[in-house]
């Protein structure tokens, strides 16, 4: 047992962090409660502890509840590598990779699934306390967080791209403040994090990739960031999402594919999508939906082009090309400086003929879309059984034929809104007695 | 001890860090000089070394003195927790509360308090250092210092409600370089960081709040960035302030009420304030002040709103309406794509009756204002006992009366600057003979 | 030799670190793969070490070779201080001295040089591993590689101001995923930082600084983030440089002088350069080139004025004031919100009496330029011995007389631009019958 408060799993007497680190870890927990419940005197506290989880494999077969504050979980490694293209390369190929899974400070999730959209009942780490104060300061850095398989779910794909199996990798409950999640590794998990009624959490430089969804805010929750993060989630799920929200500062994130969305608000307002770099498959990557208002979506790089690789080739979001890249229903939100490039094969393109739109005003009043610039061209469409190459050869192809799009469209829904320089006057699709306009100077080219 | 220049506090045998931990790191720090008295040989140097600071209680009653490069004092854990909401539940709910104190590492500052003004006489850890080379990579990273309670004013409030009490947390006095303090937590300190004279600073990824001032550059400095970081300072001091920096990049923080400012600048040049998320109860948010020049202030979120919690109803920073959000005095200023949320109740606006002002210009020549979207709304101003809950439902709210404003106002002592897309025509007040004015464009509605 | 996989340098029996801590490392790593030789059974895989270097000094004389994935090699300290001011420092002066070496947990580089353009050679660190997967997650944190002296060069200059010496910090040779280098300090190399075929790589809060080149992204590669580091490269080497690479975010990085360049992009597209605080003293600061194509520099700080310091005084990057701050050669680009300071003596202008550029557009279609914000002034150079006081001096000087400069220069190979309040009628020099211009407006001061 640890004089200092500072626990080592490997070391711990009680049970075998190999086979299930989270027996290891709930009788981690109930030895510092029992050892600072004497404490609150001479304005001592209950300085919680760290939990050290060196580099190695370790099954978790008994989900960790945390109800403790200022509790720490760090690991020496986020372990990340990619499951999903090792699944996808033939079995008999197998015994010559160098490795076939993930590594770092590895926690192996062996939790039977939980049911259908219930987050909670499948996460290896499950925060929950109610009562008065919040809990806080609960830290998890550097280890990784790995859910072994995916699982069939009658789409007909192969069981292990299909990004469900009912694992999460940290589910937080209750009200909670001064989060941290850095640093960490989350893989094939089908909800890597998801965390309720947060205030001032952060979510920074964590790898977040082939999980179902990857960040979700839930219930409601003020003055948090998920800054600096690397991010895809599955194509039914989320990246980066938030439900009544406010002051969220969204930024310096590196969004890959294949999430339905990139950035999904829901009655979130006066936040920040800024400076983001986005790259989607689909239509609808970033959507302020639910009355979400005066939020800043600025500097953001969007790209949207084709599924590359052949295992995923012909999967959609279901949405079509009129949703926008991001589309906004809500008042007063400010949209500034964005790039987009839309890079597609006009063959694809759906409803079949239709000019595909990149911002699109579904509903509300007072929104201000200035400086955007918006890039478009068609190419072919083509699917390769190399994941790596394959996305960096779409990525860097810039040879391709002008398509035509609708820049800005502001459905009969949503009035009053200003519209300068980002999109020619044909680009730019709005009732101009209800919408200020300015289009983008031309000089007939 | 150590054989590898790693200490443990609660392994040293000098002192007793629960009792005095300032005791013990003076103590350890003049272990690593002996030791490494007699380097310079080889190629070899003055290593340093690291502190390691458990999660725990640590009672300060000796400033720490560093005069020593590449020291790096580490805990495991931040430690943030409201104190300020806990003094305001009612003391025969304490035995209810789960824990009363912050945690993590926790250093508790019991040194008398310093004179007025003098943050570095009640610091708990003071770098100080003359001579050649300036002292370099000192390093502070994630644990907690808590100043533990503020004490009267004067001013009639409770006293832990003063954000007053001689204490700081950590006081740079010499001129260094390549400093970092990171993931660190401070709480319920007169101020948190005050740092003298820094070059090529890197403030990154921590938890300041509940602290009369949170970061102040202080002197005169280049290079250095304050990143990521959750701030919010009491009313009458800074969030983040910094006088005769040059290059300096604040990005990326999520800075909260309630800080007299939430950036301030005095003489500052050449320096970036952009991505940020701020949020403020009161007017002069972003303060440019004694020809601060050259600077950039792009796509920050800026939201001023009302004090919702009963304990600091009434309290302000003496500021009127007409101060401006963003106030500038200085030349050649850019102000690019910023979203600006005034939501403000009309009856409590000052001088009453008045116009609030959102940016204004009072002195200088040759600043840019374009593309700034400006928000602004009448909303009934409430207070309520519930902190968290109040905040969010205040942030949420967006349904309220248009407030006239004025968008952006410039000082007869203030010309030849630019103002393109900021206002409309009425709501820019400047003497268009002297500046360059194009109104946001309007459909009469 | 530990149960878990936590190495620490000085504690493994082979070899000595403090005379070659190359041969300790890879005895270690020896050691890692022999243990895990017999893993992938029962879903557990090869999970790495993580390698630790207490603060120290530690030769290294052998190459250390990382084939294996997971493996995380972390210090306590990124050690940075300046020897380029120490070096130039009279000798007499030394014993005055507080140190005379960089610290922390410090790697001394003591390999033979690499030949010219052979980063590989002279590596302390060589990541390679060919076949599949790609080596994944090999993470470097929070240590300090120290190349120790320059060598002369042939330039007359002081052989240890000449930012050459053959050695190399980090060289990545092979395709490689989800690495991470954050919290180091680099100093004397000729390459810090050399990574090829990268994927999901971030690089983060590093230090890199009196190197000859700091960061080169080689080959191709995708996804990747370069972020919140302060970096400042030698006047013939690189800050930043990335080829080939699609979907890369350069952001909130504070890049300070003497780089050749700031940012350099050769076939670079759909990537980001935002938020970034930029400082150089030769034109040519943020380039793209090689048809880079799709990308955003969008709200970055621009600084370009005079080498204060006279050890230097007098070199430059061979670049001429035609040059542009930034220069594009691509298509489709997005340049938005920037501020640009130039501050230059017009009688060092070359060609002599040229007017200054600081966008050009030099070939490619289809670029937007907007809200772009240029200050230019004139003052008098002036070097000095004093590094650090004299940059902060040139730093907050903003006295001056206003210079002349064109701000967008469209060349003819260059057309079917859009640029919007980028520069007065007269600063803008481009083709309007192929451009479409919107000067910014003036009220003819």
């Amino acid at each position: 047992m640890p004089s200092n408060n500072r626990y080592d799993v490997t070391e711990w007497p009680a049970g075998n962090p190999a086979k299930d680190i989270g027996e290891v870890i709930n009788s981690i927990i109930a030895d510092i409660k029992a050892r600072q419940g004497a404490a609150d005197v001479d304005d001592g506290g209950k300085p919680g502890a760290v939990i050290y989880l060196p580099p190695g494999d370790y099954h978790l077969r008994t989900q960790v509840l945390i109800d403790i504050s200022f509790l720490r979980i760090e690991g020496s490694g986020h372990g990340f590598t990619s499951s999903s293209i090792r699944f996808n390369v033939p079995e008999e190929e197998w015994p010559d990779l160098h490795e076939l899974w993930p590594g770092g400070s590895r926690v192996i999730v062996d939790l039977p699934a939980g049911g259908a959209g219930d987050s909670a009942a499948g996460a290896a780490f499950l925060v929950a306390r109610e009562g008065s104060p919040r809990i806080s300061s609960v830290e998890f850095s550097n280890f990784c967080i790995d859910g072994l398989h995916f699982t069939a779910d009658g789409s007909g794909r192969h069981p292990e791209n299909t990004y469900a199996n009912g694992k999460t990798g940290i589910h937080v409950a209750s009200a909670n403040d001064s989060f941290r999640v850095t640093d960490m590794g989350f893989v094939y998990l089908e909800n890597a994090l998801t965390i309720h009624k947060a205030d001032a959490l952060s979510i920074h430089h964590n790898f977040i990739a082939e999980c179902g969804s990857c960040i979700e805010l839930r219930g409601w929750g003020q003055a948090s960031k998920i800054t600096d993060n690397l991010v895809g989630a599955g194509p039914r799920g989320h990246s980066i999402y938030a439900e009544n929200h406010g002051g969220l500062l969204v930024t310096a994130n590196n969004v890959f594919p294949r999430g339905a969305s990139s950035v999904h608000f829901k009655g979130v307002t006066r936040s920040s999508v800024t400076n983001n770099r986005l790259h989607a498959f689909y239509p609808g990557m970033v959507r302020l939906e639910e009355n979400s208002s005066e939020n800043l979506v600025a500097t953001n790089h969007f790209l949207r082009d084709h599924e590359p690789w052949t295992p995923f080739f012909g999967v959609d979001n279901g949405l079509d090309d009129l949703t926008g890249l991001l589309s906004i229903s809500g008042n007063n939100n400010s949209v500034i400086g964005n790039h987009f490039s839309e890079v597609v094969d006009a063959n694809e393109i759906r409803p079949e003929g239709a000019t595909p739109v990149i911002i699109r005003l579904t509903a509300g009043t007072g929104n201000f879309v200035s400086t955007n610039h918006v890039v478009a061209m068609d190419v072919d469409a083509a699917s390769s059984d190399s994941c790596f190459e394959a996305q960096v050869d779409a990525l860097l192809a810039t040879e391709a034929a002008d398509l035509a799009v609708t820049a800005v469209l502001v459905d009969p829904g949503s009035a009053r809104n200003t519209i300068l320089d980002s999109g020619s006057d044909t680009q730019v699709v709005a009732d101009r007695a209800v919408n200020a306009i300015r289009a983008t100077p031309t000089v007939g080219f």
